[in-house]
């Protein structure tokens, strides 16, 4: 796991590691510290008698958010932080390892479990390298390549949304607690289903190009109010990343800029843009609950997501209704607790509790999503606002009750 | 109802109701050409033939914020109309009433619906007079008192709160379409309740006052991210209008500054706050379905809200599970639709619709509700940093699942 | 000179007289209160043994800058101020007026002579009254008028600007110390002067009309740094309260909106305006010593200035090279003290000195100066971007040195 | 001249080089292509025949503020171009000095002249590179050094200032168009003095430290309005990396944090600050022309300046009225126009003269000047605010006039 955190940084130089583009995003060599000192604090230095820091700056520079873990460095000025250099925190990353390696087989139970939640926290921060990365070149006006393009199999345009029909009742959601996963995923719990249905794909590019050319980001009736401000106040009038080329657009991913695939799903748009589009399709998002259960069966470690440091991007769906990898679905559910939820003892309590106000749950994976880090009942969480993830859309609609 | 909104205005100066103190508040004036031009535009343009506006410019001025009504002064500076007067406006009102009484024997049945409509859309506006008021009072630096203080009867403590156990399963919650209701309170649907427990009073300002002692303020662990960033930004230590005098606290109303009463429920807080609390004292808030269940039966003209232009406040409780009046209650709730929404058709589907992001659901009416107005399903909803209205908080707990 | 205030005042509202346009701005009641705040504090309460204050919360109310006067309120805030009415606060002026009236005749000198500083002091806010009271009509998307407009004769357009040679060479400048003057004035002081020309008249509406018809405000290459930032991040394109109606021009003004007169001398320019215009017109701004110099003969009590509560604006010339009245005119001079300059002991010491930086010194007086007020050593200042006061542009150019 | 800049490049990584850590701060990396782009457009493209651009899109990245040339990056975004690198830019830098080296034996006098003003205009970005490192590093919070400390001489405590007197009268300053000069340095011309006074040195941290101790950041009294709005939001207490340690205080420069030296100089005070310490001394600050003319006689490539990439800082006088070097002095002088101030034809034309506008003019270089670069007419200009660079303070103040 550790390997891969490390192959994403090796197209780039220590300046390209450095930069913060956005007090949303981190410098890449801040994701690659604050692994490492999630599992120096949590393991080594909290459950090996006589570790001793490797150096003492580090935990106020890469503590993330954990107030119980003391004072830290401003979230908006980690760009500041030129030196240690790159090759310092890839030597810190070896010694992190060396010393959890040395220790693992005399560790407690305790211990062990936050190294597999560390595991799973690298693979979170390893999505967030890739989108904060292709965030940085993406402001810079030569918009580098930061992959050279993959080889694509040209894919037929999906046919039309086909709808999953489900008569509404009780079902149950959550985790289970059988193997690995994060407190809000928990508990598992019933839930009411109302009848709905829920689309077999997401919305692709073609189809965005469409709601644009219908004004669809002018006329105010499709938007929520925050929405149509932001619209206004940001001047947006197309997902991040694309821009007008002639009859068409382009977009900029981590292989540059290239023309927008029409048969690809959308990616880079916000909750207000999917709920917009949405309701320009006389339809609605659906809820997390909907979408657990149509994807109860789906395979979390299927479909289109990241298996190695290489331009992922999401793809044209060869059929079937996935509901795994290309894009994190947005759904229609504000991020708050399940009934029953409880966080975590100590500092890492404060891993997912305390954010559950003001952003939406969305669900499903993406291709920047490690293979393997995924489960169906995964809350992934943002502001409505923010787009630089690889966020898109799947529509659902009411059906009449019997 | 509209003699109640010019009631409200008879303390008042042309200054006082003109000025704008934030802008989350509305000028007096505007609240009183608001809900003039809301039945100036949906029944007597709309409705009643070869109808002249009473001024041309008033539709610019004083439209909210519906954009299929067309343009508009802009929110933020509503404060700076100094003309028309506030007499004028008052003689607008009475244009209205007059053309509308005059029409009404001979108005379709969609126009006396939209008269309905309006009557409770000016209630709502009769709490937000009150507010914004207290609010532009309050930044005066020499506090005037808008009325003169009620003889209140002393009352005992409320005792230690006691808690309403639920065991789960089926319910259902909604406005059943039978008299008025807002869309949003609908459509009635089943839904499911975990087992817990919901506390049969809000919670006090002595309690409040124990949480401040206690620290509650400064320390990270109560709060979610967004409460502790607002916290540190804005300075926050206590309820909005409180001061610390001495060993203890006052409070300004609208009936000047004074001491805390500490058996009152306390008000003035954000659902920030409200959480925080909750998190202290080891609960929860209950959602919003968990407080219709427990308020089912409550008869929603009950307890303390508006009946005339006084200087209402929350009061000590004389005893019983009162879920109605004093103060809105923040729930853990976003504000999303309910299965099956559909907002209305035209302007006024711009009413609840387009604000179903980013904001939190409060029930049960408050001091300043004119009675009358309320309805158990009533779904109330503000940003969770705003707590200029009349808003306080309720405990709820998780039982265990049998 | 007390009367005329009252009288400006007698257009408005209570509501008029409370709002606060923007924070440059002040309320009308405020400057009826502070000028009468200024006599009670300076000559009453420091003069007149026994004086008790009117009401012992208006020093904190009314002070506007003085340090040395202790806590006051923040001048952002002025417009929350609804109370005292503006009723109350002409009693105030009643008062304070009767009671400087009894004490006069066994005042001490200094107590004199801060009697003579406040009536100077309350003509600048008479200045400031007019103008912010513009700004707050201007701001009501109604644009009401404040005074009937006057019947003006028709005037012919100016011929081209005239030049008035000077060699250069040592003069002086400053005010001499008979009489009054402000501290800032003074001392009079010799100056050397470089050859130059100075024009005869201020710049025309009709000439700044063609300065837009060629792109003026398009054009980078005129406009100094700060102001080209300033145009593109305000959107700045005409003179402030100018809108394009067909063809031609309209300016908002006391009188309301109306067509702009070619013929009468710009005003509610910018420095960076006034600048920008020169350098376009091949020209420069004067220095405040050549403008002195040149206007060192003219009676500045000429000219078109205020002597009533009327709809004062600047006016067509009717010839001769006027330098007096109508606009006041930006020089290129920097407001910085005079050689030996001293600030005044006290509180009133903070009248001027303190303000010395980052303002440019504007000579000449306006239409909205009350005439009397000013002499030709008089210096204003306000910031470059600033311009919502009755100012203007007069040019000048080098001269070779023989 | 050229191997200076790369050899301040030396300590620095390609990070170090490439983060921009305010918006007044470029990237090293930036100084270094900025600077040769200088050389690149106005000498190779426009002056030899057939040259092709060494990389297309550098004129988009490092253009500074000339208008003239067309689009560029956006100032505050320079830090976003992580590539190209600081290895490609040194090539570029590489190519341009070979194509002008080349080049040079056939340029005709006006590119040859634009070489001997790209030199002097990559001297002043030598200085800005020094300073704008200085503030990179020391934002980061481990606050690394750049350079060694150098040994240094003990030096004695200087004595009081000596007041070095002057009786006015006409005197010439200005460039008198010898040898090379910046437009604005002239034309020369004639001033009128009044008599003053102008202290022999500088002042030193030791009695900067006294001026602290005695409250001067807390006391209204010796601020302009401006400072004191600015002391108060910004929360101002000390210069620029000062930081209280015991009973003393310590600095950050280029060989990291020490103790400050109250013998040397004081540094990194802005406009506002070195006001209000004259002020708190009873003197004032010079004009730039009693500066000029006092400084008449010294020799500008002496005293403390930049002569190699070392740790260069103000140092202890070792006496002598030096004028020269150590700091930048304030003087109390807006930055605008001499008599007569014409600027270049072309885009060098915007090297000054658009600047003119709420700066003032500091005087006498400082010890990150490259010794060569000074002139006694040169005239450096900040905003009042700013104090990353090293600014000091000299007093002046009035003589009686005979």
């Amino acid at each position: 796991m550790r390997a891969l955190t490390e192959a994403l940084a090796t197209p780039l130089s220590d300046a390209d590691a450095t930069v913060q583009s956005m007090p949303d995003a981190s410098p890449a060599k801040w994701h690659l510290a604050h692994t490492t000192w999630f599992f120096e604090t949590f393991v080594l230095r909290d459950h090996v008698p006589g570790y001793t820091l490797f150096d003492e700056r580090y935990p106020f520079l890469f503590n993330s958010y954990y107030e119980a873990e003391g004072a830290r460095h401003a979230r908006h000025r980690r760009g500041m932080v030129t030196r240690p250099t790159l090759a310092e925190v890839l030597d810190y990353r070896r010694a992190v390892n060396e010393a959890v390696a040395g220790a693992i087989d005399t560790l407690p139970p305790a211990a062990l479990e936050l190294i597999e939640l560390g595991c799973h926290h690298e693979q979170q921060h390893q999505e967030l390298f890739v989108t904060d990365i292709l965030h940085l070149f993406s402001e810079n006006p030569c918009e580098p390549a930061i992959h050279t393009p993959e080889r694509k199999q040209p894919v037929a345009m999906p046919g039309p949304i086909g709808w999953i029909e489900h008569d509404g009742g009780i079902q149950e959601i959550g985790h289970d607690g059988a193997g690995f996963a994060f407190d809000c995923e928990g508990p598992r719990h019933r839930v009411l289903l109302s009848p709905h249905a829920i689309a077999d794909r997401t919305v692709t590019n073609g189809e965005w190009a469409a709601f644009i050319a219908d004004g669809g980001y002018a006329d105010a009736r499709h938007w929520l109010a925050d929405g149509w401000a932001w619209v206004k106040a940001e001047g947006i009038g197309a997902p991040l990343y694309w821009e007008k080329a002639g009859d068409g657009w382009t977009r900029f991913g981590l292989d540059g800029r290239r023309p927008v695939d029409p048969a690809a799903p959308v990616t880079h748009v916000s909750f207000y843009e999917a709920d917009a589009y949405a309701s320009w399709a006389g339809a609605r998002l659906p809820t997390e609950a909907e979408w657990e259960v149509a994807a109860a069966t789906a395979d979390p470690a299927s479909g289109n997501q990241m298996d190695a440091a290489t331009a992922v991007e999401p793809r044209p769906s060869s059929g079937g209704p996935a509901f795994i990898g290309d894009v994190w679905e947005w759904t229609g559910s504000a991020y708050r607790p399940y009934p029953g939820f409880r966080a975590a003892e100590g500092a890492v309590g404060e891993y997912n509790g305390k954010f559950m106000s003001g952003q939406f749950v969305l669900r499903g994976g993406s291709c920047a999503t490690p293979r393997g880090h995924l489960r169906t009942s995964y809350r992934n969480f943002f502001y409505p606002h923010q787009r630089w993830q690889f966020t898109g859309v799947r529509l659902a609609k009411d059906l009449p009750i019997c």
